[in-house]
């Protein structure tokens, strides 16, 4: 059993690891903080949490009380995590953060995206990129893990058999994501109102978002080259979920494509290659640590598309932080993640 | 460990009992039938039990192999039940009916709500109605089960305080209720196709449900004397949850409802009493067997407002059949039901 | 031709007045303020608007520029109007307020459930209930109007013709309201969040609701005597459209309750009763300015249940401001007002 | 003031028909046909359009009495318009057709993607693809119309621009798009259920959709040779509207994008160019004939993004059904179509 931490535990990854660590048979939360509502017992703010949490209460951030604690998880916004993860990596506690603040390996790209210097360059080296098919070896041994994002998640799983293998041109790659409303967060924005976002679909971001640096990154890796991607997000009117629609042009020939798919991920827990033809829908991976995809090749042409989907806050945020807590710890890699989605 | 079967599993209340059995400690599924579907595996009808039940297939439902399980399920439309459990309590195997099959003591208010005969009256002395806050004791020992329904359990569970204190005018008890379209099924009817159910709210069944009877007699148990219900039942666009609004005019005095209501369910796991002023959310309850309950007393006059929600397929079905089958061997209540409510 | 202006031109009245005005013949909107937005195009603020109302841009409040229209809206916040609609009333202007602002008679009671002194007292005799089902003549001869609130049309048109008719009992009415989330405006507010608001049903409110006192106003003068009224609004997961699900004991008898409907609202434009048996959806009156009706007597006793649906936004608002409008300048009811229900 | 008459009255394009021609200063609806429901008055079917078509009865299928009209439309499935075409283009009787019929110049090709044989070839010569920006002038004096299917009216629409001007490389253009599940029509299937499609969001015909050799032939048409495009149409939990995303790689040079695309529509009184840097919502032109347009080009690159938004049922079928007859029949083209969008 270890003690673990939650830093900015009111927005939805927040409830989202309590949600799934209510259920680790390793695991138990030793505090959780929130400026904004600290002293209000979690289960006021969540009562889906009632009967589970019921003595829990949200803190001011202590570094101290962190410190007590074995791993401590950042589910804040960017630029929050560069001066705690320093002193909380002193006292030996290993950090497992949520946010956008160690993926990127060069502070000075992370600066230009974000409108701010980077707090904590010197932690970049050796910041672990948590996305486990990728970094397995490496996250066992990490202290400080850097949480994928949720596109990048979705997008890197569905394009890295076929970057690896070469076969497709790594200058134009397309990924045309759709995502529910909680990738936005819990701030209380105009857009983000059910009278605003229901009933309707929209692109967002379509000359750059911050998820874009990220995932050429990743993808340049599994390519050995940098690539050429255009990413366009779109605001989807339901909760949860990201499709993620990938477009290659195969260049290298290649018998089969689910055969490479099925083979790159035969050993991963919590990827599944779906049969031929499939069409995997977000719904079924509502609340799982999963991410499912399917290989087209329209027309036997030379465009290969990938579908991918995850469930945003679990494979691509809270779900993904706990395989990696798991990964660190030498529990189960299925810890805490293992039932079935919701559905219907 | 014990072996069940699940008669009728492509249904809303089938897929979710194999949802939740994913996580029971104690029980293997056995065999799940199907006519329709026969020769399927059901991870291709649902791929969210993918990774769970690889193996499982639907088959023709058969009697032999059904006696062969401990318990049995039914997740049928009514009328199914009726000769097949027969046959299965004969081989010593208990029944657990989610239909409305064995829920009404009298056969003859039976075939006029549900237009046939009844086929097996000669089992409804021994047919225990399946909700444990009531019949707790008679279930442990009962060989078959009438699990309630959705709206009966949602409406009892929030009028049984009042009636049992003889504190409402009995006569004059008005519950209206909302709930997600899973409520109709996953029949292909045009009323309940997005297009048609989504972005709107109506009424239906004004001049009579089928679970009116069901209600009454269940009121009428708390009561000690029949009762007068209007009972109006609402779709609501959503997926799952039910929303109970309960009046009733308070004739006797009491100083302390909500007193009242802690103390009557202080024991039950699965009701959860809401601090007093609170509106509970159907989503505080998505995917758990949980019916939270609140109580007001507008401008403190003499009608009482009860709050009550539950998931329609966990607590209103599938769930509440699970602790049914707990309690009928013995297991911990809580056995595969302990998971929080997925929230956002 | 008029002109007319609006005031508090951002949220959803006021871009619901501008929608129906564009398609009214006699109608020209000639200001419409906004202090935040002041400067801003109505159309980058609202797209839906582009080609309709390119010129127009929002302005900050001006008594004079107001004071030169014919008519002014105001479709703000509580309090704004109580100083502005004096000022432009001894300017000539025409007054029609679709905030709570000249709703109820009494001073005291308004300062008591908005928490603050009255701003007018002075112009309440002169102002006038835009419920045209009920004070057509004096709305016709108005220079002020209010403009009755959403859940307060929903309630008294369906319960009109039953109290009018001294049918049911006054003491002991309930009214259980269904609401989109428009209802609650476009204010940026964590609980209308798509990710909070959909999927979900809760009530508030149940211990009292500012609209409360107007409906009671209404129901008691139709009854001729104050009435006892217990009223619980709900949230439901759709962007328009108000179920009020209202129910009565009957005391005094009568044959044809149906025809005791037809016959009351039987030269009423804006007013639909639907035939015996009917379940009313909110879809169909989706941005019109209709109240659909239908009236049921479940087994035959003596409650009597009144199904009546609108459009929050339209017969709940800027749809029945602009009937006043109408009815003020003589201009045919229907103006603005003829466009059939957008369904699916 | 003509006659017009419906065939297939009961779907989704029918009755926003209906809807539309409701508002029709020149149209009046003559008759409406439907086999399932002959005898059954539209208002019963669909209340929204109580008072508005209250004598209205579907009827059997009668070339007669069709015959009689100025102009018929048909909402049928595929293959239907066929025969009955012929006989009312020989009695005179304009044809508007929504179905896919003739739309395909090639019979053959239509024979495959369908099916089954083409039932007229002898009339695609003359019929006339009914997209008002490319064929104004054929459509005034066309008998026969073959109205565009929702995807290719919004996929054409964003690349017609780019493609006349020969700036793509017509060889790979990408064309994802996502649509409300109206749709799928108003048949009862299980994947459009509400509890099935709602929360959720997945692919379909990924490797191959029968809009695909229509768009194909519309492109080429505007590139002047054969195009190679990937068309990945997806659904959307929401009731209306197509979300097309639309990618090409620029070859030719051009430093006004978005002047060439305000120069190509200047005159359309349907297609509105947005803003440089607008990202246009399905919303913002739910129930109108509309397309809006926004073009992009990330990080100054060579890959031109287009994001092109209509309501299906409108200008991807029954408004351009009415734009049609508009330009047919000489009436302004505004006609039956001008009021703005129904928001939020």
């Amino acid at each position: 059993m270890i003690k673990v931490g939650i830093v900015g535990g009111t927005g939805y990854t927040g409830v989202e690891l309590l949600r799934l660590l209510a259920q680790h048979p390793e695991v138990e939360v030793e505090a959780i903080t929130s400026r904004s509502e600290a002293g209000l017992c979690v289960t006021d703010l969540y009562p889906n949490l009632r009967g589970h949490y019921d003595n829990l209460t949200f803190s001011e951030p202590d570094a101290k009380r962190l410190g007590a604690c074995d791993a401590v998880f950042f589910a804040t916004p960017h630029g929050v995590a560069h001066a705690l993860a320093s002193e909380l990596l002193e006292q030996g506690t290993r950090v497992i953060d949520l946010s956008a603040d160690f993926r990127l390996r060069d502070a000075a790209e992370w600066a230009e995206w974000y409108g701010q210097p980077h707090g904590a360059p010197e932690l970049l080296d050796e910041s672990v990129y948590g996305l486990p098919e990728v970094n397995r070896d490496r996250i066992r041994e990490a202290r400080l893990i850097a949480v994928p994002g949720c596109y990048p998640t979705a997008v890197q799983l569905g394009l890295l058999p076929l970057l690896e293998a070469g076969l497709i041109d790594a200058e134009r790659i397309i990924a045309d994501c759709k995502s529910g409303v909680t990738g936005a967060g819990r701030g209380a924005k105009v857009p983000s109102l059910l009278a605003e976002a229901s009933e309707s679909m929209k692109a967002y971001g379509a000359s750059g978002h911050r998820h874009l640096p990220e995932i050429r990154q990743g993808l340049g890796d599994a390519a050995g080259r940098a690539v050429g991607l255009t990413f366009v997000p779109h605001l989807t009117p339901m909760i949860r979920g990201i499709h993620a629609t990938l477009y290659g042009r195969l260049t290298g020939s290649h018998d089969d494509l689910q055969g490479l798919f099925e083979q790159r991920f035969a050993n991963e827990p919590f990827v599944d290659v779906m049969p031929p033809g499939s069409h995997p829908e977000t719904r079924s991976v509502k609340g799982v640590n999963l991410c499912r995809l399917a290989v087209h090749r329209p027309g036997d042409g030379d465009t290969v598309v990938v579908l991918s989907v995850i469930d945003n806050l679990v494979k691509g945020a809270s779900g993904q932080a706990i395989h990696n807590l798991n990964l660190m710890f030498g529990f189960d890699e299925n810890a805490g993640l293992a039932a079935p989605a919701l559905m219907p």
